[in-house]
C-alpha cells in the first residue's frame, strides 16, 4: 500500500522522468485558448458502419456507447448514428467504405482486412498474441498505436482502441480432442491465421457464415466450429448439437477492436470533436471488456446446465500450434518488412512483458479462481 | 473469429435483449439539443488534491491524464489544476477537504479511508479481492459503482474509476519465508486490512510512511516492507536492502484508485462539462492500468539484475491468509448491514465469475506467460 507524504519521497526516491502520463495524442490541436465564452459549435450527423450485428449487443454495443458519450460531450451537436453489419455495407467492406469516406466512421476487427495488408492483424489479434491488457499497454503506451497508424494512413484511415473481448474460448467440437493426433481430418469451421494453423495440423477447415453453422454442425457436415466467448456463443445454440466446450481459443488470446476515422472527415472536426472521439473510444474500449467479463461467467454457467462438458486442449496440440502459428509468422516478416517491423515490436513486448504477467498477477489468479 | 451477415444471424439467434450497453450513467442531464448553434460555456477552474506524489508518476499521472482530458474537451474552458499530496492538504485527508468542498475534486484510494466507513475499501480493494478486470466489470456492468455510490453520498460525494495498478507484489524480505511459520516475529511494514491478516499470521506490524521505510530496512529495524509493483518499487530503492522479493501481493489483488467530486461542485457544472470528467476519468482508468502494465516488465528486468530474487508466497501461508481475510469481512458483515450488503455484492461477484475467468483467460495466460 503506497502511503507517503510528498517531504518523505524526495528522501529516497529517484524523480520519475515522466511528470504527465497521457494517453498517446492523435493530432487534436492545441487549445486555442481564446477569452470568448461564447462560441460556434457546428451541428455535424455522422454515420457508423459496424461490422457486427446489433443481435451481438455487447460488441456491437460500443459504438452505441461510443456514440452516446460524443453527443453528451458537445451538447448534441456531433451526432453518430450507429448501422449494423449489411444496413449500408456487409461487415468485411467497413475499411474499405470508411477509407473512401462514404460513411466517416467504422467500428470493425481489423483481422477481417488481412487481404489488403497482412500486418492489419496485429491492430487486432494473432495466435498465440497479447492478452487484452498487453494489448492496451502495447498501444497506448509502447509503439503499438504508432505502428498501426502508419499501415492505417495508407487507407486514409485513422484507428482507435476500441474494445477486446478478452481471450476467446476454442469452440465446440462434437467429439473429444485428446491429443494432437485427434485433428487430422476434423471439418471445423474457423476460418483467419487461426484457420491456417489449424490446417498445417490436418484440420479440414470450413468457412461458413455465422447463420450456416448451426445447421452444418447439427447435420455432421462440420465436426467443430469456434465462434467467440460464452456470451456471444449462447446465442447461436451451439451447446445444443455439440457438447465438449473447449479453452482456450489461442488464435483469438485478446481481440482488439478497433475505431476507423476517415482522415479527412477527421481534420474537418473542430480539435473538441476530435478530443470527443478520442476520449469516447477510450471509454468503449474499457466498457466493453468490462461488459464481456460481466456476462460472460453467467452465460458460462447457464450453458453448464446444459449437458456442456468444459475441455481444455491437450499440451501437444497447443505447443505444435504455438511452433507453426510462429513459423507463419516468421515467414510472412522474411517476406515483407513492413510486416517485420510491427512483428517484431508486438513480439518482443510480448516478450519482454511475460515474466512480470506471470509473477504477480498470474499467480494470484490461479489461486484465487480455483474456487469454481 | 465472428463473421457473420445482418441475414445470418436472424436464422439461429435469440436476439440479446439489450441493445445498448452504456457505461452507468451518474447523473447527466438530457441533450438539451436545441436548434442554437452559438452557446455560452462557462469559464471553470478546479483544484485537484491527490495522495500521491508527482514522482509516483503513474499512479499520479492519472490526475493529469483526466486534466488535459477535460481541458480538450472543453477548448480549454473547464481548466484543472493538480497538486500532488501535501501540497493542499496530506494524502489522508483528500476525502475529507472534498467532502468539505475545499477542493472539488481529489483523486486517492478508497481504503486509506476505511476509519471513516470499512466498506469503503471495496471501492478500492481487499485481500483476495477482485482483480482490475473483475473490479472494472463489477464497478461498471454490476452493482459496484451503484454501491458505492451510495456510500459516498455519505460524505457527499460522487466517485468515478480512476485507475488500477493490477495485483501489486508482496514486498521486500531480507530473509526467505518459506513457510507460515516463518512469518511469526518477523517485523513488516504493512498499513491496512493487509496488516491485520499479517498481524494474525503472527507479524509485528509496522506502519511507517514511505520515506521511512528505506532506513528501517536496512538498519534491520524492520525484516520486510511491502509497497507497490516493480516500477514504483524501484524507486524507493528495496532492493539494495532486501533481496527476496516476494510474490502475489495478495492483500491487493486489483487496487482501483477513484476520483472523488463534490455533489454540490458536480451539480453546479453544465451537461457536458459533466459528460467530459465521465468520459475522462473512464479514459484515466484504462490509461493508467496499460501504463503500468507498459512500465512494470521493464523495472522488474532491470530489478533482476540487481541481485533480486523472485520468490512465491507458500501455500500454506496463502491459505491461512485467504482464511483469515473472509473472517474479518464475515465478522464485519455480522456487525453491520450496510458492510454486508456492499459484501455480499462483491463476495458472489468474486465467486461467480472465477470459473469463467479461470477457463479461457487463465489456460491462454499460463501457457503463453511460461517463456520467461
Amino acid at each position: 500500500m503506497l502511503i507517503m507524504k510528498r517531504r518523505d519521497f524526495v528522501k529516497k526516491a529517484s524523480i520519475g522522468a515522466a511528470g504527465s502520463a497521457i494517453l498517446a495524442g492523435c493530432g487534436s490541436s492545441e487549445d486555442e485558448g481564446g477569452a470568448a465564452a461564447v462560441q460556434t459549435r457546428p451541428r455535424i450527423n455522422w454515420r457508423l458502419t459496424s461490422s457486427f450485428p446489433r443481435a451481438l449487443d455487447t460488441i456491437y454495443g460500443a459504438a452505441e456507447v461510443l456514440a452516446d458519450r460524443i453527443s453528451k460531450l458537445t451538447d448534441g451537436r456531433f451526432q453518430i448514428r450507429s448501422f449494423q453489419a449489411g444496413e449500408l455495407v456487409p461487415y468485411d467492406q467497413v475499411l474499405e467504405t470508411v477509407r473512401k469516406g462514404t460513411v466517416p466512421i467504422g467500428h470493425s476487427a481489423s483481422y477481417y482486412f488481412v487481404g489488403l495488408n497482412p500486418a492489419l492483424a496485429f491492430d487486432c489479434t494473432v495466435p498465440f498474441g497479447l492478452t487484452a491488457r498487453q494489448y492496451n499497454a502495447w498501444m497506448y503506451y509502447g509503439d503499438g498505436l504508432k505502428l498501426t497508424r502508419e499501415i492505417f494512413a495508407d487507407f486514409n484511415i485513422l484507428n482507435f482502441p476500441g474494445g477486446n473481448t478478452g481471450t476467446q474460448m476454442g469452440g465446440w467440437f462434437r467429439n473429444q480432442v485428446n491429443s494432437l493426433a485427434d485433428l487430422r481430418g476434423l471439418r471445423m469451421r474457423i476460418p483467419g491465421l487461426g484457420g491456417k494453423v489449424m490446417d498445417e495440423m490436418g484440420v479440414t477447415v470450413q468457412v461458413l457464415a455465422g447463420g450456416d453453422i448451426y445447421p452444418a454442425l447439427e447435420r455432421g457436415t462440420i465436426d467443430a466450429t469456434e465462434w467467440s466467448g460464452p456470451y456471444d456463443d449462447e446465442k447461436l445454440g451451439f451447446y445444443q448439437v455439440a457438447h465438449n466446450y473447449y479453452y482456450p481459443g489461442w488464435w483469438e488470446p485478446g481481440p482488439g477492436l478497433s475505431f476507423y476515422v476517415n482522415r479527412k472527415a477527421w481534420n474537418a472536426l473542430p480539435s473538441d470533436y476530435q478530443a470527443a472521439l478520442e476520449a469516447a473510444a477510450a471509454e468503449a474500449n474499457v466498457g466493453m471488456m468490462a461488459s464481456y467479463d460481466a456476462k460472460n461467467p453467467a452465460a458460462l454457467a447457464r450453458l453448464l446446465q446444459n449437458d456442456v462438458q468444459l475441455r481444455k486442449f491437450p499440451d501437444d496440440l497447443m505447443l505444435e500450434a504455438e511452433r507453426i502459428a510462429r513459423d507463419l509468422q516468421e515467414r510472412e516478416a522474411a517476406a515483407d518488412p513492413s510486416y517485420r517491423r510491427i512483428y517484431e515490436s508486438y513480439s518482443s513486448w510480448r516478450k519482454n512483458s511475460n515474466r512480470w504477467f506471470s509473477t504477480s498477477e498470474l499467480t494470484y489468479a490461479t489461486f484465487a479462481f480455483r474456487h469454481t
